[in-house]
């Protein structure tokens, strides 16, 4: 039809991103001016035509976001977060997962849907430096999360040492003095709960009195409910008696709250259990869980805007150094460590 | 490369299904197997390259899977069901979200991407019969849930009517006898909820003693924990006194709970609590959720087999009458109903 945003734009007296938000369904537009653009919309009967748009350039127009799994809210709600914001700057998403696992992971950095993509953000669990060098494709790649690598493309995370230990000190501040840290992982020192662990340390190191022991770090095998789960019913079954948990994800503390029930441990008077990604899981708890929350909003602008600039900025943005960009956290404080206000049962 | 699954499956004496499944990381594989294949896909250099095998065929090799929203843990779970299962199948799979808005459901429906995919599997929440009526792209669409159409397209949702009736009978066997239904939505008659609410109808009807007021039903703005937080508080400031909930999902269930625990309302006590989707969250509640279980996998496989007769069975299996497939469920029971077996603090 040949009916752009930038038509729909200037016939409403709005921003492209405001009809752009209207067409993709997003909050922030107010009710008057939804009314307003989707008049116009109708009016000149726009459709979105990505692909045409897109061809003109040589491109597909789509990027791939390649995560660990999308039964992990974390995961889920960052697609969604990613998926929005590219759509407001008329590029679609195609959502594979990996499971996590180090072929797949290969797979999808190596090219795999080369011809169908202009881009790729991938969050790697597995993946080695070497995979990366070993990359035989151009396209551009950004990475997200906690795994840090010497390669040349941009990674976004936010400072996962600095969130551990504003967590953790966070115990420390109640008066807890053995804080356990759930979710490390077997054997692996350079993983990603690497990175949290050492936060975690840090808070202790710098708390006087505080126990420090390898007692109270708890290994997990992956990063579900069933694996916090399990892990805190070891830990209270070693006898380490940790009076706190910073757990690596929300998931692992939910699990971890749950047990704690289970064998009758008040949460927070006994133990007081911090998690981490700040998912709606762990608002509406029984006991409402404290959390580190990521600025997902912020991690997935900056990793679309990273793809695009390296896509739209010609051979001089293609080859500039690559850059690390953290985005904020926040300590979400609630029940599982502060209690409840108002007891009215 | 010119190495095909089946080349791989042949030379490691399993079938291509398994092979699939170890090449995307699958579960049900034993660990001999999936050695023995990895040990044949190093060796041949097997590379999946989907796109050139479909290109052949004059498809894309990719179908469209669109959903009201990710950050709803059973459309996540959902999503990662149709993604495992069509790669099983060497399609790969294009998320959408539509925020369950009727403007984006019929952007989908028309034919938004068309040139991109060979199929869509579409869940609508507000999409009209005349949207799909008015549908001019003969492209392959399947639909998914609850919402019921006179169009010719196949569809494939659970049993709602018969699957409300268990879990309202399962309170009701209980002893309960004012038993709420909390997620019906505001003036929509023909909209999702309302299987669910007939089913909830058919079995007080059947239960001489149990309470049937319109007090007992409470509406909800939508699907999430906040919205069945709000809800429970209402109904139970309306004087409606219920002595159990079913509710409309999990989340709203999650979020009832909440609300009874802050209110100080024993759970199951006092009020016994019945969800709808069987997500991983509801499993790890302080008090575990009593729920129905879609039979996911099922509704998965059913979707994209469906999608793919359509697709590959020439013009008859394209002009075949639509289907209506209805997968399993079960009902889960919990804690929130049944309480806890041992209390062991």
């Amino acid at each position: 039809m040949g009916i752009s945003l930038k038509d729909v734009a200037a016939r409403a007296g709005v921003s492209v991103k405001t009809v752009s938000n209207v067409v993709n369904g997003y909050r922030h537009v107010t009710p008057a001016t939804r009314q307003r653009v989707q008049q116009v919309i109708d009016e000149l009967g726009y459709r979105p035509n990505l692909t045409a748009r897109h061809l003109r350039k040589g491109r597909t127009g789509i990027i791939a976001l390649a995560l660990p799994e999308l039964g992990n809210p974390y995961f889920a709600e960052l697609a969604d977060a990613v998926i929005s914001y590219a759509a407001g700057l008329d590029y679609i998403v195609l959502l594979d997962h990996t499971n996590g696992r180090r072929d797949q992971e290969v797979l999808f950095a190596q090219g795999f849907r080369a011809r169908l993509i202009d881009g790729l953000i991938l969050s790697p669990i597995e993946l080695e430096n070497e995979d990366l060098l070993a990359r035989g494709n151009d396209a551009p790649l950004v990475l997200l999360g906690e795994r840090e690598y010497e390669a040349p493309h941009d990674h976004i995370a936010i400072d996962n040492v600095a969130a551990a230990r504003t967590a953790t000190r966070h115990l420390l501040d109640l008066g807890r003095r053995r804080v356990a840290f759930l979710g490390a992982r077997h054997g692996r020192v350079r993983r990603v709960a690497h990175l949290r662990l050492r936060g975690w340390r840090a808070a202790i190191a710098e708390s006087p009195g505080a126990a420090d022991g390898d007692e109270l770090v708890a290994a997990t095998d992956g990063y579900t409910r069933g694996d916090g789960a399990q892990a805190m019913a070891r830990l209270l079954d070693s006898g380490a008696a940790p009076d706190a948990v910073f757990c690596y994800n929300d998931l692992i503390a939910v699990g971890a709250m749950r047990t704690l029930t289970e064998r009758g441990v008040r949460v927070p008077e006994d133990v007081a259990v911090v998690g981490f990604d700040d998912i709606d899981d762990g608002r509406y708890c029984s006991t409402s869980l404290t959390t580190i929350a990521p600025h997902k909003q912020a991690i997935a602008q900056a990793a679309v805007d990273a793809l695009l600039a390296r896509l739209d900025g010609g051979d001089e943005a293609a080859q500039a150094e690559p850059r690390h960009i953290r985005p904020g956290f926040a300590l979400i404080r609630r029940e599982s460590t502060l209690g409840r206000p108002l007891e009215s049962g």
